[in-house]
């Protein structure tokens, strides 16, 4: 494998790292993590942020001694890279299917019982189910988990992707899983992807709104047929003040809030939503100068640009700078519109090896491009490097 | 780490590769590789595919085999990976003018000399040439590189990214590089990326040949000047026809013609332009299945989408269904137009579980999300797995 980027050692200025390289501003992640915990616990709520955002061990650990109750993950790659770094409470919020990766998880699952932890599992399909019951009675007695696998129930509330169709279909599943002993309903997952970014927070409310009925007609028909429904999970960064709201949801799975990304920042957010701030960016040196445009090392191999280039920090003020699509290794810098200068060139466009720091467009799959990802304190003029976190999960697809 | 990926072992049906994952059709990649060795060959050019597409030093090795004469990289770590899995002839096409890097660059280049290679660096300022020559003057003697290091002017021929200006500026660069007697002036870099995608291909060779007028400015001045030009190298796979008919490129510098992406695959293509395949799929598992969509296992993660999202893979026929986006990992499948199964699907969309080929917006950032690619033989539906090749750069930004 290639060599690992030169890491400036504790105490380094941050300025000095070598670019381009993922970077938390540590001072403002743990006040976001304040911020979260304060809020679920005005709100009566549990939270279990979602790994997926930072595929982090360490992460994951600081959120639950924080007050997280657990943590979410997308990919059975993930819930085991955590596990094996000491997560114990787990829940894989996405559909499976492949007998392969069940049988994996049944193992993990195993595993985490035994430690007296716990992993979770989704479905939405009897198919699904079936293959889950399949891949533990495959297993001899001894070598299956002790309790029966918690199994939710994920429900279409609006995003039409995954989710069985909210009412007698996710009745018929919850059933289902309750004819199999190695099997216990665990509750509802009710995630709405579809309404996290849209923009105006009326228009996002009322989207969580038309979903609710969704969640109330299915937890309606579960009681009446006598089925509990013991947990409601779901939630983004984007909607949890409505989620927190609606004395529907008794646990909350946002991830982004951690990190913010420039794409969140674009949201109108309601009073009362926690001041979230940006503690990720990319570090990014200048490596071709000219009289209209600098073009530093950062393109589409340092940061995803599904929800949008990334934009250029100026500490808080609104951009001097810029940043155009210059492919996969660089980006274009020009004077932002009613710029004279970024801050710190002494006029004009930044300097040839000058450095700066970008806010990604989106954060998930901007982690997931990085092996580590260096954590300073003091803030990024005049902070220094205080530690490096590795993105255990990185990669971890299937 | 997480744990890898379920790899099938040698033998085992393509079918059966753990989702999702980076699939190479062996057939299809080696006729792309003779095509392009019979192109180069036909027109009198050298050929130096770039490695950044693919970041393997195995395959880097198996295009030299087949007549290309070394590799270009984009990062320093790209260069130490393939250098350290035994590649000898690198040219490094990008600006870099971070001390710390550069010092990497000239331990490498001393080790390559040493074994009878070669790096070869890139330049597009003053302050980037005044920078490498303090790396090596910094050395003792002992440890300098034994023969000049090579340093290619780029030129700037129509994309506004990096490059000096044709003509004067670019002069004055290569009479600096000939005043250090530890670095020796290779020729000029001219790459257009802003052409390799425009889609007619007559507009697409009209923008070459306005930039072929700046890259005989600049031949015709230097020589002017008493300095030989010993090497113009450039091109992509959306114009090496042009570059190859000039007469002016000595070196040809594709990547993607390996692989060719569903982006290029919507150029049109001239008459005498080698006829390049698909060779890159990503191989997904319908994991959530509703009346009128079937949800795949790969989202943004799993394949890069700056290009377009992926397509899926008919085999040649016109797609038979639509790829849309469902975020990080996720895909959300529905019949395309004016079709009405997906083969093999019995009818309508595939089933829950059944597995799909997708074809890469863009191959070069989708190949940095993977850690291995599975080489297949035999085809994708008939095949069985032959190899796993290692992603040696991954991640290698800086």
């Amino acid at each position: 494998m290639h060599a690992p980027p030169t890491i400036p050692a504790p105490g380094r200025p941050a300025a000095s790292i070598d670019t381009p390289a993922l970077v938390i501003d540590l001072d403002a992640m743990e006040r976001n993590i304040a911020r979260m915990a304060a809020f679920a616990s005005a709100h009566g709520v549990a939270w279990r942020p979602h790994a997926k955002l930072h595929k982090c061990a360490q992460l994951a650990q600081r959120l639950v001694a924080a007050g997280a109750v657990g943590c979410c993950v997308q990919k059975t790659g993930e819930a085991e890279a955590l596990a094996a770094a000491g997560m114990r409470d787990i829940y894989l919020s996405n559909q499976l299917v492949a007998p392969a990766k069940l049988a994996r998880l049944v193992a993990l699952a195993v595993r985490l019982q035994a430690e007296g932890g716990r992993l979770a599992l989704a479905a939405d399909s009897a198919h699904g189910i079936e293959q889950l019951a399949a891949a533990i009675a495959a297993l001899p007695p001894a070598r299956r988990p002790r309790e029966a696998l918690p199994v939710f129930v994920e429900i279409n509330i609006g995003q039409d992707r995954c989710g069985a169709a909210p009412g007698a279909e996710a009745l018929a599943l919850a059933q289902q899983i309750g004819r199999h002993p190695a099997l216990s309903f665990a509750g509802l997952h009710a995630y709405h992807g579809g309404a996290q970014h849209i923009r105006a927070y009326t228009e996002r409310a009322q989207a969580m709104q038309e979903a609710y009925q969704q969640v109330v007609l299915t937890r309606t028909l579960l009681q009446a047929a006598g089925i509990a429904v013991p947990c409601i999970t779901g939630a983004g960064t984007g909607t949890l003040v409505s989620e927190a709201a609606s004395g529907l949801y008794t646990e909350l799975q946002p991830g982004s809030f951690l990190f913010m990304d420039a794409d969140y920042a674009r949201n109108e957010w309601p009073v009362g939503a926690p001041a979230f701030e940006h503690a990720l960016f990319v570090h990014t040196q200048v490596i071709s100068r000219h009289a209209e445009r600098a073009v530093c090392d950062a393109g589409h191999k340092s940061h995803a640009i599904d929800s949008g280039l990334p934009t250029v920090w100026n500490f808080g003020a609104p951009p001097a700078l810029a940043f155009g699509n210059g492919g996969d290794e660089h980006g274009i810098l020009t004077l932002a519109a009613g710029a004279s200068a970024h801050p710190g060139t002494g006029g004009g466009l930044p300097a040839l090896g000058e450095t700066l720091w970008l806010v990604p467009g989106h954060c998930d799959p901007t982690v997931n491009l990085h092996d580590v990802m260096i954590g300073v304190r003091g803030g990024l003029r005049e902070g220094v490097v205080e530690e490096v976190l590795r993105v255990d999960a990185r990669g971890a697809l299937g």
